[in-house]
């Protein structure tokens, strides 16, 4: 019950604690202190102590952390303790890409279906999934108790499937689309808006060429 | 040059201000209020203001924003008014679905070459562009003069593979590989963490359940 108040800030930075515990684990790591682990993650040590005492404080002054408990509590955290059924709505590149990482199977996300409107598509089976068509997806969802559906189809057609597969029963939407949806309060929407991504990158690169040439140029001039 | 200290966060909202201009620009709309548009991107009209007052106030008071220079402004901030020669490292689903995707075009990123370890995916052509053997990669950068390279390969060998795209001259990583890449001072890397973004996805759909759950228990107690 104490994550209620957990700000946005300290849960997007939870998977990234996961995935250096989990490697830590890999590593044999059993223990580590918060310093060891803010020069593995790059942050500052008081940033890893004042994230984690969010959660209770796992850590103990001369001990530092216990990797194994840890990474457990940050998956319960993270329910990633329990396994989720997912969807896939769209079997192009991008849909197909989601069902062959084998990576969300092991952190207890499974694919039970994936769903076309392609009449080429449907039929197929990637990595023992058949792609349904799009006609049957209401039924399945409901049929086998889906609360995530990934959304990997284009912009246009998002807001009409978003809104079937709410009614439907769906909670929880990983949109790929590259609009916004409206969906009611029980329902989240995670967005994986790659054109801003892509556009975040431009900028990036642009400031940082821009501000090495005004450098260069007071040099030059010096 | 007023672009120097604006907040990160302001950074990561220009590209969703873009697409909203830019749909507007479609629908034949010219001017907008920083409330109309505060209604669309259900974000407060005050932050829009905070926000575009970042780059020297494209607003002028009882008139709103003009649309068409807004966009191109922004557009301008984003690195957008230029092209951008891509590769992509990686022509499995991933890769190819970004290769796909019509719009990065639209938006200046050119996908100039696609490399892959995998013999049977050399020699494919994917919208137009052959899939060629990771030993070309690096003459292929210092060629074509490329600065911009999506990295959609497994964990475990994407830091020797952005090494060489460092070392080629590559300036900016479009990383979609599940690490945190090192890179020198001058190349920026944006990552992709799609696990941790499902991982985002869970955790709030769980916590808006176990919330659920409490207040219904709250109202059956009553």
């Amino acid at each position: 019950m104490q994550q209620r108040k957990i700000s946005k800030a300290v849960i997007s930075r939870l998977p990234r604690y996961y995935r250096y515990l989990g490697e830590l684990l890999e590593q044999g790591v059993e223990r580590i202190s918060s310093k060891e682990l803010s020069v593995r993650m790059k942050v500052t040590a008081s940033q890893i102590r004042q994230d984690l005492n969010n959660f209770g404080g796992f850590g103990q002054q001369g001990y530092g952390y216990n990797v194994k408990y840890l990474y457990s509590e940050i998956a319960k955290i993270l329910g990633l303790d329990r396994q989720h059924s997912i969807i896939i709505i769209g079997a192009g590149n991008l849909g197909q890409a989601i069902a062959n990482y084998a990576n969300f199977e092991r952190r207890g996300f499974i694919i039970k279906g994936m769903f076309d409107v392609n009449p080429r598509l449907v039929g197929l089976v990637v990595r023992g999934i058949e792609i349904l068509s799009i006609d049957q997806m209401e039924d399945f969802i409901r049929e086998n108790k889906i609360q995530i559906a990934a959304l990997t189809i284009p912009k246009t057609k998002a807001p009409d499937v978003a809104d079937c597969l709410v009614k439907a029963g769906i909670k929880a939407i990983w949109n790929f689309a590259h609009t916004d949806l409206v969906v009611p309060e029980d329902v989240v929407v995670e967005n994986v808006h790659l054109s801003e991504s892509l556009m975040r990158l431009s900028y990036r690169m642009c400031s940082k060429q821009e501000k090495e040439a005004v450098t260069v140029g007071k040099q030059q001039r010096k």
